[in-house]
């Protein structure tokens, strides 16, 4: 008997009809699919790809053992992590190993801060693994806010919100364009590093881009909390006109 | 009448089953398709979306008036550039004034460095644009390499390698993950660069990634000249394992 193969499909950003051809196909004809979710929730990657399952489908679902009970900063959430991801890895082995295909589904593109990149890194050395590209959260927010991002030699710097105030700030002095991520709690922050940066005015804030209760609004017009699915724009300079 | 819209397509990075879903069915309903082109070429884009071109679809084909003949530094590139740009917008905005619509071929994603964003500029205020965004060459190819990028906090920098070797040595050391694209004549520049940062044994090179003859190598292991498509990854840090 032959062993299955993982293929770790990027489902998109949000909006069902940004799947690829291939992403539909594959997820279509796998026996199994897989992906990560909240214990309290669908999957939202198993949602945009809801279409492409096909009846009798089986589902590995991986519930995160915490997301934001627990800080990034407290040890126990590496460790707790890790061990999650080694069951998850094992899981879809044994599947794998019993001949069977499993489509371990993503948001947006997997090898663009995916989850499933930490089970890819288990498995690459004893599961034949191949990558379907999805078309990334913030490639989705860029298009719908109708934001062109780099012309001709612009640098575009993708920013994790997360990072120091100090650090954000100085990549966002240096950079032509930035896209920055996973704003949530950080958009205080974000604001602060933007007002150092003199970038207020350019920041376009996307929020569940391509979503149906997606929203688009300049950075400095928006008030409230910035949801987990949201990110800023900032578009580069412009060469030829 | 109502007028026309024009839909900026996004077709991926070369294998036709990346097209996404939405993309199939814009071009599919636009009774014109235009292109950007070689004089002597078919055009890359509109190959790739071949199979979703309805029979009767008119086609609006723009050869650069140059693409190699000229180099960018020379200063009638620009008001050449710049000339053609316009009379391609004119072309397009004539037939949406006609109630037509319009789907604007591009290779990879139209707002990453794509050539269809100078129309979207000219367009903009007078014709409606909408965006349908598409992978990227450097999403396919680092699934096709099988290189995961970012982990967690990492920063990613997008790199033309036309810019300085100063420049581009000081982004490759600050940053945890890279891509630099635009390689061509630009190889030997970003090789010495790469050495200044310490990083030329981490740096995997594809050259037309997912295309039938792509090709994926370690940049140290690779020779000779390379072509137009083709770019170079450095995966991030790693984060949680
Ligand atoms: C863990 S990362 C995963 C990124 C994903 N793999 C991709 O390619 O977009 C999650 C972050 O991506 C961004 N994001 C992803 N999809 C988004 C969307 N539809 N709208 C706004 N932000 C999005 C948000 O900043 C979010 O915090
Ligand atoms: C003018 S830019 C256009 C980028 C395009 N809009 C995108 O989203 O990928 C052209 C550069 O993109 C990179 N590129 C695009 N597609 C590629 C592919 N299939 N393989 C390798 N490099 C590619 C190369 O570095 C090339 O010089």
């Amino acid at each position: 008997m032959t062993s299955g193969t993982v293929h770790i499909v990027g489902v998109g950003p949000g909006d069902p009809e940004l799947l690829t051809l291939k992403a539909a196909r594959v997820i279509g004809q796998s026996g199994v699919v897989a992906y990560f979710c909240r214990h309290d929730r669908m999957g939202h990657a198993r949602r945009i790809a809801d279409a492409h399952i096909s009846e009798g489908t089986e589902e590995l679902r991986f519930a995160y053992p915490f997301t934001i009970e627990r800080a990034v900063s407290d040890p126990s959430y590496h460790d707790g992590m890790g061990t999650f991801y080694d069951e998850c890895a094992d899981k879809i082995a044994a599947v794998t190993a019993a001949g069977r295909d499993v489509a371990l589904l993503c948001e947006g593109d997997p090898f663009l801060y995916g989850s499933a990149m930490y089970l890819f890194d288990r498995l690459r050395e004893t599961v034949e693994c191949r990558i379907v590209p999805g078309i990334t959260g913030m490639g989705g927010c860029w298009s719908e806010a109708a934001v062109p991002m780099t012309h001709g030699d612009d640098v575009l710097c993708v920013l994790p919100a997360t990072m120091p105030e100090d650090e954000l700030a100085s990549w966002l002095i240096k950079t032509d364009a930035a896209v920055v991520m996973k704003l949530g709690r950080n958009l205080p922050k974000l604001r602060s590093a933007l007002e150092r940066a003199g970038r207020s005015a350019e920041a376009v804030y996307v929020e569940r881009g391509t979503q149906q209760d997606s929203r688009v609004t300049r950075l400095e017009d928006m008030d409230g909390p910035a949801p987990y699915f949201s990110l800023a724009l900032l578009p580069g300079r412009r060469g030829v006109r």
